[in-house]
């Protein structure tokens, strides 16, 4: 496989991460964000909507959208599970997902923040405020969640002593927020998961400052 | 069931066309976003989060986020299924529906046009160009992935003759896009679609227009 990546972007840290807790080997193929590479039809041929990541299967199939590899990847290699078995559990992990991949990551991306800064004259300081209370909404409705979780939920990871899919999210997101220098003191069951998670190789070495690239 | 709702909530009419769907009757519970019910306890009580929809299964057990709510629904109530069995065409059809989850609803929903007038003074017209921008960044790119599609994929829905969760999201962003005058006519086949759909029961009844708090 080979997947089309950006060190710093958060959605290929997230499909990175999986593939490194699946064993999954796979080409890692840079696509330079800063020089707007992913505008370029070289890579819009592959995935008209032009965000990284994409992966490429053995077949040449492309498939883009860092939440359905993800899903992918777990239905087509089921071990280890990124998903627990239950319907339940399947859609608390699912949905403390999507909160970050709905609700957090895409108001603070790079092609938002120039919008607002070139197409809105929104100045630096407006829009590190913008990027801080996206991040500070999100993770206090994570942290509250990570609060009510009871046992066997509790545990070094978001949802107990194993990686999901939640935690392929969460590590990224943190990321991004500490790169803004976004105050994360009140979220310590966060952090908590951060470091431990950061501990893991298969975490380790999704990180952005680990890429090729970076 | 019972479904805590919003008449114009797009991720609240995307869960009421998939029961609909699946034959399953729930009880309607409107949550008014404009008296800022969403952010009473009584409502974050059960989602932290504070945002529309959320699921109340029998057993008293709640859960938010649509896309969540859909899978669950397609998990446990397979029939129809929302989801291709084929893992390309399931991915296929996830991310059509993430590129709108992700990459459209997020940037345009209320909380966000609040904070760019209220937060950082963003203009009528402004906020105009930039609901206008996202809807066209991303309906542009879904037409295009909808002009790629070979038979079986070709039909009346997204994905061939069979409503999937990509239907149920597509829907609703339309109903969004028109409701602020977006020009729909660069997409001829997001707007076939999308009148095929209407003249089926289970999306008409789903219809803002048609909820008991319209």
């Amino acid at each position: 496989m080979k997947l089309f990546t950006y060190f710093r972007s958060t959605a290929a840290y997230r499909v990175r991460i999986a593939l490194n807790l699946k064993g999954l080997p796979a080409e890692l193929l840079p696509v330079n964000l800063v020089e707007k590479k992913h505008t370029e039809a070289a890579y819009t041929d592959l995935n008209p909507q032009g965000l990284v990541p994409a992966l490429m299967l053995e077949s040449g199939e492309v498939m883009n959208q860092s939440m359905s590899i993800l899903e992918y990847l777990d239905e087509q290699y089921p071990l280890p599970p990124l998903l627990p078995t239950g319907p339940l559990e399947r859609a608390e992990v699912r949905s403390f997902a999507y909160e970050i991949a709905c609700d957090m990551h895409p108001l603070n991306n790079l092609r938002v923040l120039k919008y607002l800064e070139n197409d809105l004259g929104v100045g630096a300081q407006d829009k590190q405020t913008w990027y801080e209370h996206w991040i500070a909404t999100g993770f206090t409705a994570l942290e509250q969640r990570l609060e009510l979780r009871k046992p066997p939920q509790q545990g070094s990871f978001c949802f107990g002593n194993t990686a999901t899919i939640a935690d392929c999210l969460l590590i990224p997101q943190v990321y991004n927020a500490l790169r803004f220098n976004c105050d994360m003191q009140p979220y310590p069951l966060i952090n908590a998961i951060n470091e431990h998670c950061l501990s893991l190789n298969a975490f380790e070495a999704a990180r952005p400052e680990n890429q090729a690239d970076a």
